[in-house]
């Protein structure tokens, strides 16, 4: 076998490990749920759906972040950890949806929208998209404690006052937090310093998406093996500047990508009115008479195709795009150079090397 | 001192201290926060302000679980758990007024309500409204995630597979249950049987509120204590009946209540369109004209003063309300009842009976 095999069979094993193991874990709150009433039964469902797809990107950082602080490969523990990265990433794209207004998630319809689907194939009363927002924010809130429930499960890895529980609760704190300064962003943006617009959209991404999406992961799967703090010294300054290029280039795709591709509407962040680091430079590099264009436009629910194309051209003409992927790449090489320097044995060291480079080159 | 008085100093005590654990906390992830963006204060804000006022219901019910189970008074894991059930209530109250629409809590705006509020304040762009639900359910998450961060630092007590983490694992999941039910049966109650109307609104009252409320935090305590399972199936039988006549009371005040008592505006259960065991006997009680009436006009936001002052006496005319305070009569009962076969001593005895009389015939 390659090296390269040895990567791929060692990750697909776990990532089997860990579906395995949200399905163990959801058949089991399936049954705790049938004993309120049949009628719960959307809420496990809707879960499952979500947790069924997705890259798996957290639950892969958490294991080799592991893997090369020493951990072994097959340890029940570090499947659970993936399981409840999962099932806290699905948590927060049910609520993220409500707060997006966006109704479509990996091509299907996203949770709220099911519930007000349910709604009206029922005929039911009163409002359905109220009632799919409602019952939308109850799984959300439900999948959290799951999250919560199976990291628990780890047991005295994760105790009260461990290393791996502080990381976990860090977490779940600075990502909240910075939803929060991305939706004030969409709001509080247009009155505030436009020369300050990239660095706040970069602040954004560090806490809403870098430190959550890989640091925290990657140092929370260190941490379970019992890594020392130059270790997760070390990966920080590797999966910080990747996580931030890995937001960006989803930022990019979410204007330029292929909607058959992203399974999400080209321009939906726009219309959600995100406020991105593509945009920060749009804003800065733009004519004043484009830059007020945006301005006005970004938020915009009813946004028609042809705007959504004229801000693409803006984009690329006043040199946003340029600006946005050569930090990309900045940041990548940063990453990049970071992981070269970390005390890693060659299998983690290659995986993680994969991982950085389809987070950061992906078209979806 | 008599019997009564110890009672009261015991309970202000507990209740001193979990005030100052609740601060203590907050001011904790303030500091976090403050490291995220002097932005996201609000936050932690938002969340003080809730958890300093309240009947702390469920931690005193917490708290006599412990002590009749033999729990020392001052052991600060009980005061730890005590705060970790405020801030799951916390949490749970910010989700409910942006579920109900509630634009009142205490008196004071709601949690959404003051994002909106804030929104205004600044001239921001976009939608406030939205913006003010968006920043809640972010709150309400943050919220629940302090709940559990707070509920792990009990330690060993509250380790993974303790009876104490199970039935904190079981009282998340059915509120969530039993919330969703209520939401349900709003919009899905005017179309199924009408006969089975007062059934429904009471499973909806066992799981979104009495086991929530009473069962589950005084079986934590006694969990928490050790008590051996004969004595908390006795809790049980105590609380349940008692959390669902508590419910059964805050719903009659939902509609016949004094406005400056309860601080919330009369007749706003009937326009978030409840469907509680007091409108399931309206319903099956009324002439078919005034049932028909009833089930066209719940869930109208708009409903006038008068339709509010026509369903009371439609409610009262029919028989619902004497029927409802019936079952709050023989649900009391029921629990006192069991209360006096429990094998308590004389101060955790009298603190129970004292919460529960306060419970079962508040008028806020």
């Amino acid at each position: 076998m390659t090296l390269s095999s040895d990567v791929a069979a060692e990750q697909a094993s776990f990532i089997d490990g860990v579906a395995g193991s949200l399905n163990g874990f959801l058949s089991e709150q399936r049954d705790v749920m049938a004993t309120v009433s049949p009628d719960v039964a959307p809420l496990i469902g809707s879960i499952s759906t979500l947790v069924t797809g997705g890259k798996r990107l957290r639950a892969l950082m958490c294991y080799w972040g592991w893997r090369g602080a020493g951990g072994l490969a097959g340890d029940p523990d570090i499947v659970t950890a993936g399981c409840a990265l999962e099932l806290f990433q699905a948590a927060a794209l049910i609520h993220d949806d409500i707060i997006d207004r966006s109704d479509t998630r990996r091509g299907g319809p996203s949770v709220h929208k099911r519930f007000s689907q349910l709604h009206e194939a029922n005929g039911w009363a009163l409002d359905s998209e109220h009632f799919g927002d409602a019952a939308a924010i109850l799984t959300g809130d439900l999948c959290l404690s799951f999250s919560e429930e199976s990291f628990t499960e780890i047991g005295p890895r994760a105790r009260s006052g461990s290393a791996a529980r502080r990381i976990f609760n860090v977490m779940r704190a600075e990502v909240m937090a910075g939803q929060y300064l991305d939706i004030l962003e969409e709001v509080a943006g247009p009155v505030r310093d436009r020369a300050a617009s990239v660095d706040r959209a970069r602040s954004i991404i560090r806490y809403k998406s870098a430190k959550y999406s890989t640091e925290h992961p990657l140092a929370l799967g260190g941490a379970l093996a019992g890594a020392p703090a130059e270790l997760i010294a070390g990966y920080s300054s590797f999966s910080l500047p990747l996580g931030e290029a890995f937001q960006m280039r989803d930022d990019v795709l979410g204007v330029f990508g292929d909607p058959a591709t992203t399974g999400k509407p080209a321009g939906d962040d726009l219309r959600e009115g995100k406020r991105t680091v593509l945009v920060g430079f749009a804003l800065n590099l733009a004519s004043e008479a484009d830059a007020a264009y945006l301005d006005r436009v970004l938020g915009d629910p009813d946004l028609a195709e042809e705007d959504v194309a004229r801000i693409r051209r803006l984009m690329v003409e006043c040199g946003a795009l340029d600006a946005t992927e050569s930090l990309i790449e900045q940041l990548s090489k940063d990453a990049f150079e970071a992981l070269e320097r970390l005390p890693l044995d060659e299998v983690p060291l290659l995986a993680l090397g994969q991982l950085a480079e389809a987070a950061v080159s992906r078209a979806a």
